[in-house]
Order: structure tokens, then sequence, then C-alpha cells
């Protein structure tokens, strides 16, 4: 039959081996109050496991740790232009214990049955204990935070195309949108270093020597994404720039070949003013190619212009 | 009847249990000055709490702690457009004894009442001494910090959501508005972080360790606090620079609409002005149709114009 | 008689108490000599305090401390348009022994005689010696950059004011300004919290543990001005950003206003043309109220265009 | 013939002298799992050496020592408008223990071939063992940042030169790509001075106390790449700012050409529609030189018009 | 006979008082191998002082010193316009042995006669032995940093005054090349900050005690230098935005004022317009004074453009 949570951890007790994970979903102050006395969790932890909205962090209570991870989602979106939401977060807190793990899950993407299943298959990390439950979360979590960068990545890769494509309309919505999805993504993974090198750092007995290596390798992840999101951070503010300049430098093109144009157009409106006038004494109105030759002179003098811009580039 | 602060210290320390809480409210020197002798306060302390104007800090005196905390109020707005002040801040300095904890407050919206009302219900935190009152006023300061936090995230998006509207007018008044709150609740949050590290690592006798985790607990709030803070500041900086891609790019966007119009509407103008020169010898005068043809060819270059216009998104 | 400086240390020590206190105003290498031979004072600091152009330090020799302050004034100015200096800043070395103080003033606005006579009323921290004298200056120096900052608030908030009115035409000089007289304050603000810290932190027996918290709290003020000066800083980058947005955003305004107008303005000039052409066959020249209607037709046709544009808030 | 790694490795330990250097290029997991297995290296390691994408480290496990470094090459391009990539990186991963080296390349462009050969000529360093290789591959490696900086240094040159040419039409999408590019190389050379310089403190027994002064000065050239790379990244963020700066006066000077020459134009048509008017009574029109003494007034207009604009500089 | 360094250093061991200074300008490797030979210097060393592109520093090997410094000079030009380099910089490297120094410059502007000639006059500070040397020279380095700091301040404030002059055509050219320079001069400044530090801490034996405050001073004097350089830094970042701020303006300003105009000159061309359609029924035509009247009209329509566009300050 299925196990309470008090057999099981009875059971591994007796048989002073094996561990018990208990998985618990956005669970309410009750649901979460039996597991809180079986494993003696901290009262202010199991607070925290409850209302969520913590950042990332590692706190030690006498003989349990706690947790917490942010899981990061890529929201698919057809175009950065359509989307308004980027990432999304969500929260994994664990505490972990000697002969136990509780995690808690709060919002839909930070499922852990593949990490389960993983771990199931490879006996030798699940002779190690809990602390390679803990292990294995970590990677995931921070494996999902490198596929999102590689995702936003590309998503800037895709704004920078647009941004400086000949005609684009590219309004600054978009980088700003991407701007503050990176700012958000920043804020799930960098305050997960501190936890992350005290695990590797081996500060506390529940994680045996053979597994803090395992959390350093996290860790260099960790930091290459860190990295990644700085550099993000930086190059959407430069295009941000970029983007205003070659607006301005489009407006500027844009005008010179107005004005171009409007000069142009001005010759013929113009001559054709000048006799248009009544004055009585004005021998070209009567000539006989009178007529011609004043329309053979506008589009002369149009062309002239017309070169002319064209020499300086701004036709 | 009645106590007056000598007899209830002197009750208190007759009884050797429980302590003495005495909160003043903008107190002026006079005011304090018997409360400072009878407690023992220190001269510069006592100073600080009389004229206000401090930033959050931790000192020691011997056998006192002295902690000032900046308390901050949303000033609710109807619109980000309207207001001109959003964080509001006051003081809060609490005097911390081995059986008594003296509290000034500074400001209109620093009211501790709630604070006193929780914590009388609370018997088990009442019982490990005047140091639960100093954390239970540090969380009632930081959640403050949390709420306007969430307030002006808010006002952010609905600033972001305004500027990016297609046809908005939004000046960078409020943008910079924003900014210079964010930056003034920023000069409350940050400060305060030395003195709760402090608090949580048992820098002192006067706060027993099972009160430290508490303490603990707030700075991960408080944290939490910062780091958004910190990401606003960056976010507003992008978004003035974004508001001002965008300004730009409609600016851009209005021009060749505008140049579109002229062009198409300089056409019938010359036109007519070649059709209204007199010269003797103009056919095209003459014709029957010669006016309707006009009217037309003027109608149909406006038309090809329009659809170029179109083709090229001018229009 | 007035005492020769040497005949003052002698004086003192013979009484084994009290402590010379004398006081120099811009010295040259000659006035100084004598005073740096009674007390012993270092080559180096002696050549610092002739030269000024110092930034704040303190310096340890032997049996004497030398520090450098840097005193601040503000220049009144009638609006930040008309200046061009609102900080002036000015040098004050004081070299501290076990029995005497030497005062060195650079610039005019550093004047001690309010110091002077606050001390002499003060009996309590006379007693202290010496070091309450440097006390004495320091929290002087450091409450008038509190009176600089103060009014530096004041020309940012009327500057900001200033930018953001309706019809506004700052330019950005006066930002620029404020900015660079900014930096200036700050350089001579941040320097001196190690100085201050070293002293608060009793790294040398020439201050007494009494006086130490006495330096806790100037430190504590200048913390306080540092946090200040900083977010003047970077209030005044994002105010320059908000001033070009403001100004691009006045001139798409503008621009549309003016272009509304020129729409309008068109529309008599382009019928007036068509009916100004020469064609034999046009009968609405020969109608009798042609030239009413075509007039009434122009008028209507631009109140449509001034209603239209009214609707999209062109005009 | 040739040798196994085994029998060269065996070869080594019986003669108790020289060392095994094995080179790799982006092997799979089975072809480097015999390397691994004879050499003992740890788990983790060989999977960063075969996945790639690490960033720069060093690990130390048990008697080996391991090390990613990121090799940097020059995409040449005939001017930075036709690129668009300047920077490529590949990988390197050395695993050096006491008698052996094993190398690993991840990349087309980071060929040892010139590191052996050079190596093998001096036998001095050959004889300080297998850190001498380390050395040699980090020097080759640093050298290569410096050309690479020095490559980007002349782009950025010619880029400003460009930008800053009177009648230029740089866009900011060169500067962009340029601080995109610096941003990876920045990537690829910051995080390697943690390892260069634990090499050089002597963390580690595997380098003898004469290899880490060479390391030092790998160090020493790396932090010269640092900090030209730092400044390449204010330079560009400034010149992006710069080139706004001169879009935007080039668009104030053109406006005011465009705008001198439509005034100027403006006159003609002007005045040619006053004299087109109908008025019976209008004497001029019955001079006899009424037309030339129009087109003189005209002509006049407009050279006054020509001068006025020349000497404000507009034209 | 002039001495071989040989025979100099040999004298002076065998004296057992005193000390040689060998000053060399940019040698080759043969020229410097006798030196380095005599004097027993580091193979690593005299590379780098062969090879110069080296960034300040400060290395010790056994029982001598390496110490690099970058020098700056001035480039004198008539106006930051017609400049493009502003700041040249050499290299300045000394070995300070027991009873040697070293000194091997590159660049044309670092000559040391004049600080050799001071110290030839100072006998007390050339009996502090070889450390005196290294100490002159930093002093006379640092100071050249003061002085080319002043000349780059003056830059600047020119800078400042011709950006913001009522009718300047300052390009952002200048000042981007300011900035370029000032990181120049900050790649040569601050590096030095460490090896004067460790300089005065006397991290070394053959600096003795003494020579230490010396040191110490000059560390102070860079200290001032950095922090200017810093600020200039700043500075300049915030007047590339004030001078896009001030042009964006001025076109505003420009804009407005065409516009006016072209509003004034388009009502004569309107009316004429209208007064010249050939409707048979315009009774305006067949008055007697219709032409002065209508004249008049435009006059009259002018001047009220005139006077609103004067009092909305357009013109």
């Amino acid at each position: 039959g299925r196990w309470t949570h008090t057999a099981a951890v009875e059971e591994v007790r007796r048989r002073e081996a094996g561990f018990v994970w208990i998985g618990l979903h956005e669970p309410d102050a009750e649901q979460i109050e039996g597991v809180a006395e079986t494993f003696g969790l901290h009262e202010l932890a199991v607070e925290d496991a409850v209302h969520a909205h913590q950042r990332p962090k590692l706190e030690r209570y006498d003989n349990t740790l706690f947790m917490v991870l942010k899981t990061v989602r890529y929201v698919a979106h057809e175009s950065p232009d359509t989307a308004n939401e980027i990432v999304e977060t969500g929260e994994l807190m664990v505490f972990l214990g000697q002969d136990f793990v509780v995690t808690v899950r709060h919002g839909n993407h930070s499922g852990l049955s593949l990490v389960r299943r993983q771990l199931e298959c490879d006996q030798e990390r699940l002779r190690m204990g809990p602390s390679a439950v803990l292990w294995a979360i970590s990677d995931h979590v921070v494996d999902n935070y490198l596929d999102v960068t590689e995702h936003i990545e590309q998503d800037i890769d895709e704004t920078e195309t647009r941004v400086f494509a000949p005609r684009s309309t590219v309004s600054a919505e978009q980088i700003y949108l991407l701007k503050r999805e990176v700012l958000e993504l920043r804020r799930a993974v960098q305050p997960l270093a501190t936890p992350l090198r005290k695990l590797a750092d081996g500060d506390t007995p529940l994680v045996p020597a053979e597994v803090r290596s395992y959390f350093r390798d996290v860790d260099d992840h960790l930091t290459t994404v860190s990295e990644r999101v700085g550099s993000f951070d930086e190059l959407l503010t430069t295009l941000v720039d970029a983007t205003l300049a070659k607006i301005t430098l489009q407006q500027n093109t844009d005008m010179r070949k107005i004005t171009a144009w409007a000069a142009i157009i001005s010759v013929p409106t113009m001559v054709a003013g000048i006799y248009g006038m009544n004055f009585e004494n004005m021998p070209e109105l009567h000539w006989k190619y009178g007529y011609p030759l004043a329309i053979g002179v506008i589009l002369g003098i149009c062309l002239v212009l017309y070169r002319i811009f064209r020499k300086n580039q701004w036709l």
C-alpha cells in the first residue's frame, strides 16, 4: 500500500538506510503542518515555504538545511514583438535532513518528475543520500537557466537583426521588455551563487565530501549563466542607444530625401508663378514656342537638381 | 492608576521579570530628558532621537542598543501623472536595554499600536524580552517597505503601458519622478542591512540566540526589497532612454506622414500653376475637355503618390 | 602680554595641564618653520600644509597626527541659471599632539572662530584635550557639508521644476553645472570617511576613548552627506536624459502643430491655384456665385481639417 | 613504432623521467574514455572536456589539475561595415598530472603545434615538467588575446574616423557590433585571471616554484588585455552617444541649409503670386519695364537673403 | 676616465658605501645583456624592460625590485578642436638592488636628468641609498601626472565653454577625443597605486623605513590624480549627453524660427492666389483700391502673425 510519510520515515530509520523524499505542490499551512512535525522543520522555514516569494537562499537550522531556488521558464512567443512576458518564474524549496528530503514547489513549471526518474536510475548517486537529491535539483534548475538564457540570446539576436534592418520599424518597446525580463532572470540567478558556493565548500555535514564537487560543477554553470545574463544587460542598454541613433539617422536620411523632392517640385511652381504674372509687357508670353520652352526649362532645372541631390546622396 | 516610567522600571526590576516599553512621538529635548536619565541613555543617541534626520543604523552604548529605522509610506495618487510625491519617509528610533524598550517616532505614519497589539497576543515571543519588540518593529517596518515596493512596481508598470501605448503623450517627468522617489526609498532601505545583519549575527548579549534567526528572516526580506528597488532603478534608467527612442520614432513616423500629404497636396498646386501661365500659345487651354482632363491628371498623380506612400508605409 | 608659541608650550608643559592651540592662515614656508620646530612636526606634513591642494587624509607621524579636511561653501546665486560656481572649496589642516593643536587654513571661508568660542564655553569637552578640538573642527566641517548639500538639493528641485514647466526653455547647461559641482563636493566629502573611521576606531592613543564615540557621530553625519551627494549624482544623470526626452517631445508637439497649420493654409492656395488656371472651358468661372462658393469650399475644407487635427491632438 | 598512450605513460614511469603529452581535438565520450582511465581523470572534468562551453577555470582533483582556457581568433574583414563576427572563440582544456599533460581542443583555431615546436627547442623549460606545457599554452593563449585586442583597437580607430568624417553615414550598427564582440572577448579574458593568479601563487605542488613566476608574467599580460578590453567597452558606449550627437548636429545643419534654400525659393513664388492677381487697377502691370523690374526685385531679395544666411552660417 | 658598469659596481662594493645608477634608453636585448649579468637581473624582468608595453607594476625577484611606471606628456595643441592626441605615454623601468639602480626609458619625454641633478644636490636623501632614487623617480612621474591632469582640466573647461556658448557649433568629436585620452591617462595612473602602496607599507627590506613615508606621500598625490581623472571621466559622459540636449534644443529653437517665417511668407502667397482666380464675378477685382487694399490686408496679417510669434518666443 502507499506509505504515510510518518510510516516511511520510521521504516527508513529502522533499517538505518535509504531516505524519504516527500514532494508537495503549493501546500497550504495545514498540509505542511504534519510534514513539518514529523521531520522537525523550523517554523520560519515552513512559513517561507508556504508563502513563497522568497529569494534564493540556503539556511541551516540545527540538523536540517533549507534551500530556496527560483525556477524559470521561457514563455514561447512568435516574435519579441508580440510578447509581453518572456520569463516566468516559480519557486522550489528543499528541506534536507539526515534521512529525508522535502520539496515544495510553487508555480506550474517546476515539475521534478524528470529529476526523480533520472535519479532512480542512478543507484550510485542515490547511495550518497539526500544531498544527492538536492544536487540533482540544483543541477536541473541551473540547466533550465542555461536553456532560458539561450532562448533570450536568440531573442536579442532577432531584435538586433530587426533593429538594424534597412527599413525596419522596431520600436524601443521590445528592447525595454527584454531588459525587464533579463533583470527578472538576473534576480533569480545571481542570489543562488552564495548557497551553491556554501554547499560546494562543505559548510555542513549534511553534504558529504563526494557530493561537494558536484555542487562546485553546478556553481560553475551558474557563473556561466550569470556572466551571460550580465552581458545581456549591457548589450540591451547599448542596443537602446543604438536604436535611438539608428532612428535619428533614418530621420535625417528621410528628411534629406523629402527635402530634395520638395526642392525639385518647388521649381515648376516658381517658374509657372512667374509666367502667370499679368504684366502687359512680357515678351516670352508672345513667343510661339514660349510654352514648350518654359516646360523645357522647368524639366531642365528639375533634372539638374535631381543629379545634384543624387551626387550628394540625398536621393 | 497609570505608571510613571520610573515606577514602572522599578517594579520590573523588583520582580526580576518583564520589561517596560515606553513610546514617544516627536519629543522635544525636555520630554526625553527624564526617560534618558531613568534608563541611562547615552547623550549622543538622545540627541539623535530628538533631531531626527538620521540614517538607519545600530549603535551600542555600554548596555543599551540604539537603532534607527526609516519608515516609509506610499502616498496614494490617482495616476503617476498627477503625483509629486510617491514615497513619504518618517523615522523610528529604538533604545533597547536589559529590561526596557524606548521607541521614538518621527512623522505621521509610523504608528506602532498594531505592532504592540500583535505582540501582546503572542506571549511566547514577549517572553523573549525587549529584543522581541525590536524584532517586531523591524519586521513591521520591512513589511511596509515590501508594500511600498509593490505599489511602486504597479506605478512603473502603468507608466510602461502608457509610454508604449500607440498614441501616448507620456512626458519624461513621470519617469524622472519615479526615479527620484525610488532613490529616496533606496536611501531608506539599503543602510538597514548592516544593522539587521549585526543583530542576526548575535553581535550583542541583549539579543538572545532564539531571537537572532528572526532577525535573519527580516534581513532576508530586506534583501528582497533591496534587490527589487535596485532593479527599479535600472529599469527606470532604461525607460527614460526607451521613451526618448519612442518619441523620436514617433516624430519620424509623423514627419513621414506629414511629408507624404505635403507631397500629395503640392501636385495640384504645381499643375494648376502651369495652366495658370499666360502664354499665348498653350494648346491645352483651348481643348474642350482641357479643364476636366487637367483635374483628372491631378487626381491621377495624387492617387499614384498615395499608393506609393502606402506601400512604403509612410501613410 | 601675548604669548609666543614657544613660551606657551613651555608653560603648558611645566603645568602638566591644558594645551596650546595655534591657528595659521595660508602661512608661507618661513612662517610655519618656527611652529614646526617647536612642536616637532614632520617635514612632509609641513610641506603639505604650505602647498595645500591635498585630499582629505589622516596621517600619523611618531607622536603627532596630521589631518587634512576640505571645507566647502555654497556660493549664493539668484538662480541656477546665472551661476557658474556653486561650491567653493578650501582646506583645513590640523596637527594634533599630546599638548598642542596647530590649525592651518587655506581659502576664505574656513574660519574657526565660531568653533573656538563654542569650545571655550564647553569646559567638559575642553578637558578631554587637543583631540576635542579636532572633533569640534570635524563636526563643524561636516555640518557645513550638510548645509551645502541642502542648498544644492534646493537648486536641483528648482531646476527640476523649470525643466518640466510646460513652456520652459531650460538648457542642459545648468544641469551640467550642477553635476560638475556635485562631483567637486563628492571629491571633498568621500575621502574624509577613512580618516573619521580611523579616529572613531581608536587607531591612535592621541584620541582618548571618550572622544571616539563623538567621531563615530561625525562619521555618521558624513555618511548621510555622502549618500545624498551620491543620489544627486544619479538624479542629475537621469535629469539630463529626461530633459532631452522633454525637448524632443516638445519638438514633436511643435512640429505637429506647425504642420497642421501648414496643411490648413495649403488648401486655399491649392484651390485658388486651380481656379487661376486659364482653360477656356471652365464652367465654374462663369457661375454667378462661383467666387463665394469657392471661398466657401475653401473655408469648409479648412474647418474640417482643423477639427481632424483637433481630434488627433495635433492642435 | 607509435606509442599507445598506455605504453607511453608506462615507459615514462619506468624511467622516472620525462612526461607524456597527449593532444585531442573535439573528442567524443568514447575517445576520451581510455585516456581518462589511464591517467585517472575525474569524471566531472572529463564531461566538461567533452561538452565544451565551459568558462575559463582551474580545478584541482586529487593529483591532477584541470584548466579551461578560451581561445580567441580575430576574424579578418574588409571593414567593420561588412563584418558580422569579429571575434571567434574556441576552447582548450588541459589536464595536468605529475607525469602527463592531456590537452583537448574545441574549435578550429586553437592549434598547439607551434607551442609544441617552441617547447621542444627549449630543453631548459621542458625539464621543469608538465607544468611548463601548461605555462606555454597559457602564454600562447594570452598572447593571442593581445593580438586580437590590437586588431579590435584598429577597428575602433577606423570606426571613430568614419563616424567623425565630415560627410559620413556611419550607422550605429557597427559600433553596436564592436560592443557585442568586445563583451564576448571580455567574457573569455576576465575569468582567466583567477586561475592564473592561483597558479602564480603556487596553490598546488604540481607547479614548481620556478614555473610560478612565469605564470605571474602571463597574469600580468592578461591584466593588460583586461584593462584595454575594459576601456574599449567604455569608449564604445561613449562612441554611440557621440555618434548620436553627431547625427543630430548634422540634421540641424542640414535642416538649416534646406530651410535657407526654401526661404530663398519662396520669394519668387510670393512676388509672382502678387503680380498674378487679377485686379483691374494694378499700375505696375502697365509699366513698360514692370516685368524686368519684378524679376530684378525678386533676384535682389533672393541675394539679400542668401547673404544673410551666409553670414549666420546657415549656408 | 669613465667607469664601465662592472668597474663601478666593484668599486662600490669594495668601499661598502654608495651605489651605482645606470641609465639606458630603449636598449636592445644585447645592450642590456651585460648590465643584467653584472647585477643578476631576472630574465623575465629584463625581457619586459626590452619589449616595453608593460603596465605599471612592482615585482620582487630574490634581492632586486623591478618597477614599471608609465610616463605621460601633455601634447600641446592650439585648441581641443585641432588635436588628435592629447596624452602621449612612455615607459620607465627601474631595477633596484642593494647597491645599484638601473633605469630603462622608453619614449622621448621620460628624461631623468632633472631628477638626477636634484638628487645630487640633496646629500641627505642620497645617503638613504638606491631606494631614494626610486622615490625621486616616482615623485617626478606622479608630479607629471598632476601637470597633465591640470592641462586636461583646462581643455575640458574650454570645451564646456564652447559647447554652451549661444551659437556654438561644437561637435561631439572633441568630447569623445578627450574621453579617449582620459581613459588612456587612467590606464597609466591607476595601476600604479598598488606598487606605491606596497613600497609605502615596507613590503621589502630594500626600502628603509625612513624612505617609506616618502612613498606614502607619492601615493597620496597619485590618489589625488586618480580621483580627478575619475571625475573627468564622469564629467565627459555627462557632457556628451548635455551636448546632445543642447543641439536638440537648438534644433527646436531653429525649427520654430524657421516655421514662423514660413507661416508669415505663406500668407501673401495664399491671398495672392485667391485674387489670381479667374472667376468672372469677383467684385473686389473691380474696386478702385482693390489692389492696395489686398496688399494692405496681406501686410496686416503678416504683422499680426509676427507679433503672435514674438509673444510665444518663436521669433
